[in-house]
């Protein structure tokens, strides 16, 4: 089994309260590869420019990640954000914006990345997804992400790609701007009416709601006394959610809550440190540690265990 | 065993997306008694005017709600709010508060109410909380509501009274706005280092976090597709909080946890309709059979039942 992400790779500079990094490791692919790589072989379609600091994405090809999707254009800029958070730091503050070579993005998937059995989607230009899609073989399944950008400057090719797709992740604004429907459950319902089978909505620190046609499933986040810098964190979580679905080969009710709660403890880890940091240096123990405390929390019996496919 | 609760009766006219209600029955003693007579005695200690509808409380009466320490002001009129909600149902916009006799209220406390077992302070001025807490007798356990109003004017007559009382309810905003820390959990922390056994904080449509030194619970709220009217939500969230508590007759962490439970099915009855409708109706076996669909949400065992207390 394997997963391939289509999605930005970037450097990011970013301050919060707890201090600031420059020219981080960001994007949403490598966020998502970051918590996948925890238990699946991932691809990685992408653009990057020659500044690039290959040497600084080992650890994740040591994780299995591959980087030989990844374009590099050598005498263009890799895709850089600058921002800041402040207050309950849920919102980033954006200062700079430079897309340099991902202003040019033109996702191709090659052989294996056609093949895959998982793909995702990340936030990039729907009309660009739907192009993915057409070059995309066999039947895998495809999880797609979006953002408040194209939801309101190209909603017709929003709806376009996600009427093709099996799973929907968006957070509780964009679900709500999107369908123009304010409670989530009906937001969500919306979204199952026009193809996908599963819609997931993220709902940062309030946890995630979670529907199909035949179920709904609601879990609360962990909640963490310092929060260093949320950037990515929905992607880890989707990421994490992806690699533990590639891995249990199942997408019923039970599957889906354990692949949830799991996303929730690696989610939750990524946003403890700056970039990639918080999830970078994570073992299996460490997600075991932080779910077992987390059992108490709530109602999740003591003998479920939702580590059994993490490979690290 | 049995509880009493200070607060406000008041008559309600209010509209949503789904209808409006004139002078309907409303305030915080009033929703918290709907909720917490499923299960226990209740006193409530308020003031009306000559106007009130006696007749409409009748149903809270057969209960076992005990309104002879209500005080009738036979000339004045009842504490009247008018007030509507729009999008997204989170937030009520005021049109009219005629505060009218509860402008003058002066809770007294007669030999059975000062000897209850439980004691709720609802949200009213914390001078008049502390004054009812320099009338009670024995040791009741008793937990306090606050609202944006007493933070923002009294915030030291709030500190001086809640560094007195064994638990405190509020919702996000006003925990965040109190203790000005924007961490949930630190905020909670804050709250315990002055005093309180228990901290709850309700966050709405996303559930509830509470605190004590010893643990942390999260629980998602149940995602409903229609909300009517979320007047009194909160106060008869609290109500069967109590309610269970006082049946319970234990403070462990597994009894929060089921008392937390129950007081989520039970105010997802509240706002399914206006005024105390949604409530009065409801007998044990509605409250076990939203609880079973809840449980297929998240993880709670099958075996768990919540309504062991309810006596309708």
């Amino acid at each position: 089994m394997s997963i391939t992400v289509v999605g930005s790779v970037a450097l990011d500079s970013i301050t919060s309260n707890e201090g600031s990094v420059e020219r981080a490791l960001g994007g949403s692919a490598i966020h998502f590869s970051n918590a996948a790589s925890l238990t699946s072989d991932v691809r990685i379609v992408g653009v990057v420019g020659g500044d690039f600091p290959f040497d600084d994405v080992r650890f994740l090809k040591d994780r299995g990640v591959d980087f030989s999707s990844v374009e590099v254009v050598e005498d263009g800029k890799t895709f850089f954000w600058k921002g800041r958070y402040e207050g309950d730091m849920n919102t980033a503050i954006t200062e700079i914006t430079d897309l340099n070579v991902f202003e040019n993005f033109a996702p191709k998937l090659d052989g294996k990345a056609a093949a895959s059995e998982f793909l995702f989607l990340a936030n990039i230009h729907p009309a660009l997804q739907d192009h993915v899609l057409q070059e995309k073989q066999g039947n895998p399944f495809v999880m797609l992400d979006s953002m408040n950008l194209w939801i309101d400057t190209t909603p017709d090719a929003l709806d376009k790609v996600i009427r093709q797709v099996d799973g929907v992740i968006l957070n509780d604004q964009e679900i709500r701007s999107f369908t123009g429907i304010n409670n989530l459950l009906m937001a969500g319902k919306e979204i199952l009416q026009r193809g996908p089978g599963y819609v997931i909505i993220k709902k940062g620190e309030h946890g995630v709601l979670a529907m199909s046609k035949d179920w709904i499933i609601v879990l609360p986040a962990i909640p963490l006394e310092k929060i260093v810098d949320p950037t990515g964190a929905g992607d880890s979580f989707a990421g994490a959610l992806v690699g533990y679905l590639d891995r249990a080969g199942k997408l019923d009710q039970e599957t889906w809550k354990l692949a949830l709660l799991y996303a929730t403890c690696v989610a939750s880890f990524n946003v403890r440190d700056f970039s990639v940091a918080g999830i970078a240096g994570i073992k299996g123990q460490d997600i075991t540690e932080c779910f077992n405390s987390f059992k108490k929390y709530f109602f999740i019996p003591g003998d479920i265990d939702v580590t059994t496919h993490v490979t690290v």
